[in-house]
């Protein structure tokens, strides 16, 4: 008779994605997927918080003591965007069935699997082998959302008790094509600013008697539109700036209009902050209002600053396990949308590290069950040489 | 006890002007305008037909013989332009109010006011010193619409019915500032292009992988604002160019739209013809296709070719009227909008004279309560010339 192993069974971080897929986690939905972890955690040793904020679900969990002099954080979220059109899905997406060597489903990649790995390895590394320190998870409701009630609930949560983290690494997908191409170890930032440009209505056979905001608006977006940012940093790319929209809803076409709107999104580098960007844009609409006679109104809308944590001792930590388990060397990116590192870098060097997320937000979202697995062994591998 | 007169008062242009403003007659709709004033007519003896072309409605109303050797024409129309902002007036805009001297509301002086003097005039004009003549008057309810069932209309029926004019006299206002300083001889040509700029939608984050129709269109249209058409000709003004709309309707930020559409009205001199003026258009528009990728179709409309009523007898006896009733010289100009004299002077010689139209399309619409008086005088002087 075979005996007994005392020893716990490894988790599965692929069936565990496959769990979270089957908890209807839509934005704002808790949907099962964040009491599923807390049990999980809770049942491994780690000291587990629920930090809900104005209805959005948040889970905090640590394993170790608190104020450890080497806390490693994970960070992600287990909402997911919506499924889109149904009809369009060639499996149910909130299945998470196997089949062909992928896992199907809302989330596959953005990024319950990317949770799973990270809890996976957290749980099994502790009781392989306790580190002297402690590791930290955070991990959202409320990602894909506003976003004002979830990593950044529970980082004012942490502040109020002390909770710190000595890193964290963010588990959303960053490989465009090939497990292990990219990390991110910075992005750029993001700002919308609406004009509205005032002028005076009248008649369009006596354009003089008029203020025409429109061929004030023009000129102004024409000058930004035609001015390069930057060339780019070191880390960066050059700052792209894109007019979204432009509005008038005057259908007669013998009035000159007394307003007009035009929206421009900006992505920017470490050269710019949204105040020094805010401040070109309103000299260039004064310029233009001294010009013309036409006032503009700038509305700025800051969704993140740019930021950067710059290559050392921990980003080199992760590039060589990513290297090490997937042959590739992670290019150090700062390229893409905002994520929730915007809100973690204010407490402490941040990098992210996920895999291939060419599926996300699509139909037929999905995910190559060995790079599940691959994810889990380069988080564990990490975890190792952080507290070797 | 005071003998009781028979002779009927004179029409106050004042009241009629107040009663038409009260129809709320914004293009396409008749509001009660044209009724009134085809009541007015035929009780005073006027023959009257309404000349309704496919919704549009139109007067006709003739004083006298058909094809008299002598007939005066007078033209006008009871419709107005919309409101715009309602809140911002600071009345009614069709309450018709008067207050402090002058009498508010949208038509005031485009054009019911002129409607109301020369029906006033002609009224008068009958019963007291009945002309060896015709006095003929056509009114339409589409002149700041599409026009094109209008006062055409009313021409091609008359064309129909062998009804003739010797003469016509166009009601518009025609004084920038001052009462009797300007009448026009001549208009300049109006047409209005549309510009659809067609390029390729992305995300905003990566400008670089999309085509911004937005970039091109503002490029396109300042270019357009900013180049004078010309320096003016002998009877003519410079030609103007007003950019009446730009619309996306794309309420994403982070989306560059793929489509984009911007509209101009251009009111052009004798140096210039509709054909002319899109082959313009046209090259600048390919140049920044060129520059961009981004292409664009341009779809014209052309209002009315430029044209010119050469000082003569008609002229000089209009001009002669309002000298002798305000002191003041008007001025022959060609400056302005087009007006139905577009469509006239293919029958007969036809000259504008009206009152100032400085708050003409705007809000808060307004006219000087006694010029509505002396613009009734001047007409009546006309008339008095004309059939002496």
């Amino acid at each position: 008779m075979k005996e007994h192993s005392p020893v716990p069974t490894d988790i599965d971080p692929v069936q565990l994605t496959a769990d979270l897929i089957r908890c209807p986690s839509v934005t704002p939905e808790e949907g099962g997927a964040l009491v599923l972890l807390q049990k999980l955690l809770a049942d491994a040793g780690f000291d587990c918080h629920r930090v809900d904020r104005n209805g959005t679900p948040n889970l905090f969990a640590r394993w170790g003591r608190k104020g450890a002099n080497r806390t490693f954080g994970f960070n992600g979220h287990t909402d997911v965007v919506p499924v889109g059109d149904a009809d369009a899905w060639t499996c149910d997406p909130f299945g998470g069935e196997i089949s062909d060597g992928w896992l199907w489903g809302r989330g596959a990649t953005d990024m319950k699997s990317g949770v799973a790995a990270f809890v996976a390895a957290a749980v099994d590394f502790v009781r392989e082998t306790p580190p002297d320190g402690a590791i930290l998870l955070t991990i959202t409701g409320d990602e894909e959302g506003p976003g004002k009630d979830g990593t950044l609930a529970l980082l004012d949560w942490m502040a109020e008790r002390g909770e710190a983290m000595s890193v964290c690494l963010v588990g959303e997908p960053t490989c465009p094509e090939r497990m292990g191409e990219m990390m991110k170890i910075g992005r750029r930032g993001s700002m919308s600013v609406t004009f509205t440009a005032e002028g005076v209505q009248g008649h369009s056979a006596y354009p003089h008697r008029a203020k025409n905001p429109l061929h004030a608006l023009v000129r102004v977006m024409d000058r930004l539109a035609s001015e390069p940012l930057d060339e780019g940093t070191e880390h960066f790319d050059a700052s792209t700036l894109a007019i979204t929209t432009i509005d008038t809803g005057n259908t007669a076409t013998n009035v000159i209009p007394a307003r007009a709107i035009a929206r421009v999104n900006i992505r920017f580098n470490d050269a710019h902050t949204s105040e020094t960007l805010t401040a070109r844009l309103r000299e260039h609409a004064l310029a233009i209002q001294a010009e013309t006679g036409v006032n503009f109104a700038l509305d700025v809308v800051v969704s993140g600053e740019s930021f950067l944590t710059p290559p050392g001792d921990f980003v080199r930590m992760v590039a060589v396990s990513v290297e090490a388990e997937t042959g590739v060397t992670p290019v150090l990116s700062t390229s893409g949308g905002t994520s929730d590192a915007r809100f973690v870098k204010d407490h402490c060097p941040v990098v992210e590290f996920g895999l291939v997320g060419k599926t996300m937000h699509q139909v037929d979202e999905r995910v190559e069950v060995a790079q599940i697995g691959q994810l889990k062994a380069i988080y564990s591998r990490i975890l190792r040489d952080y507290f070797a």
